[in-house]
């Protein structure tokens, strides 16, 4: 290891094991391990195989959380091209100064709600901050979220829409949050109101947006994420100059890596000087 | 006034004035008048007019600096919208994720140059922190910048090209600011350099901008000005994929009214409590 001040060696010797892979291979650990960094963020297959439980004490940690900046800057990114109307200066082949004018917003004293307070979320505001705009965010528990101007709970989420200048959705994807955002919650949104689907695809009503869309009752769509996913050819979203989609391209490969080391870095760091591990896993939760 | 804790009334009892045209049809002043609110960034007429000489008493304030968030904004969406490939995803109709996850770049751990640290330039330093970027900034002085990693006077200029991975263009236009930008310069950046010009277009060769982005020498450019400007019909950034270019609309007019006013009430509330003026007018300096 050449960060974080620690030395690479031998399993049997070690204090601490950085395991890259699945939980098929995973090793028997000497007892003079007392800490293991897995490498995704999800952890329950391991969960699953046993791995955890068969190491009592042993510290696990997850790769929860560490791709959220990568995913947070691509939410902005989308919010940011819908907010300049890059869509349209893009596909442009002449200078239509006097057509675009009247459609370049600002995220300066805006309103964005952010859907979900989880890593990504989070990642999120301290971004939208910086830009002037004000965060609304909207969690389970409705506990005030650092940097948000407001924090409701899910069930005054039915508050946003009418109050709201742009939604970025966050959330997990789960049989509660299943379209979310529906043609309701749309027609309650500006006409110049952008929403940002960096999630699930299944929290948005994919039809009912498109109607949205295409009727332009609100300003446009960025997607990361679609349902159905991949979006098929011949999808009216592909067509329609209002929607940005990417395809489900936030948290490239070769992100991962160096989100991935600089983790590592991180908590090598705070286990060599006895801090408090970033991303433990908690045996009771079960992530 | 509703705002700023003032009220409106006759110019020959008021204190302070807010003067929204030019300087053809400024009235005398009564003696009550202490201080005068300028609407433009620049006011170079004024001096030339003789208002400001003739009123050696009055504290002239002028309005720059304060369309500096939304011009900076621009740059971070443009900026964005390069680095994260938006140009050719918007301009797809299929789902083609695994061609462009290589191309799926971050801000953040990146270096992003600014020169000029005007206004725009400072708005954009907090902008791309809050993303994680490292920023150089670029002044004639040199004096350090805040927020800034690193600060340098422009005779070093010639060491940024081959350290930086971003560039951001926003420097006065001057002789000495011409082609700033240029075939050398630009065979010096990375393959996914992108450069991002919102200040004037002939700060950059375009020829040889043309030639970099025809042979993807860089990864792209993003323009709000262009030389010539406007940008004629047929001209080949139009149609090269990672070019954007924006017809000069960076700061629109409903955007100006916006940030005035905020700006006028800002002063009115300093003016009333005797805190210092933003934007205060140097006799000696003339701006």
């Amino acid at each position: 290891m050449e960060r974080g001040n620690a030395t690479v060696g031998d399993l049997d010797k070690a204090r601490g094991l950085v395991w890259a892979a699945g939980p098929a291979d995973f090793p028997q650990l000497p007892e003079s391990i007392e800490w293991v960094q897995l490498s995704s963020a999800g952890i329950e297959e391991f969960f699953a195989a046993g791995v955890i439980d068969h190491h009592p004490d042993v510290q696990f940690t997850s790769a929860a959380a560490i791709f959220a900046p990568t995913v947070a800057e691509h939410a902005l990114a989308l919010l940011l091209a819908g907010v300049r109307y890059l869509p349209e200066q893009i596909l442009a082949d002449s200078w239509r100064q006097q057509e675009f004018l009247p459609h370049i917003g600002t995220l300066r004293g805006s309103t964005v709600t952010i859907i979900g307070a989880g890593g990504i979320g989070r990642a999120l505001i301290p971004m939208l901050a910086a830009l002037g705009a004000h965060v609304i965010a909207v969690s389970r528990s409705g506990r005030p979220v650092p940097g948000a101007v407001e924090t409701l709970p899910v069930n005054r989420l039915g508050e946003i829409w009418s109050r709201t200048d742009h939604v970025v959705v966050a959330a997990p994807a789960t049989p509660a949050t299943k379209h979310l955002i529906g043609a309701e919650e749309l027609a309650a949104l500006r006409s110049t109101s952008w929403v940002i689907n960096i999630a699930r695809g299944s929290l948005i009503d994919t039809d009912a947006l498109v109607d949205a869309l295409a009727s332009n009752s609100i300003g446009g769509a960025g997607l990361d994420v679609t349902d159905p996913e991949p979006l098929p050819d011949g999808h009216p979203l592909w067509a329609l100059p209002n929607a940005i989609v990417t395809p489900h391209d936030s948290n490239p490969p070769q992100r991962r890596v160096a989100a991935f080391a600089d983790h590592v870095a991180a908590n090598v760091a705070r286990f060599s000087s006895g801090q408090d591990l970033i991303a433990k896993v908690d045996r009771n939760s079960g992530y």
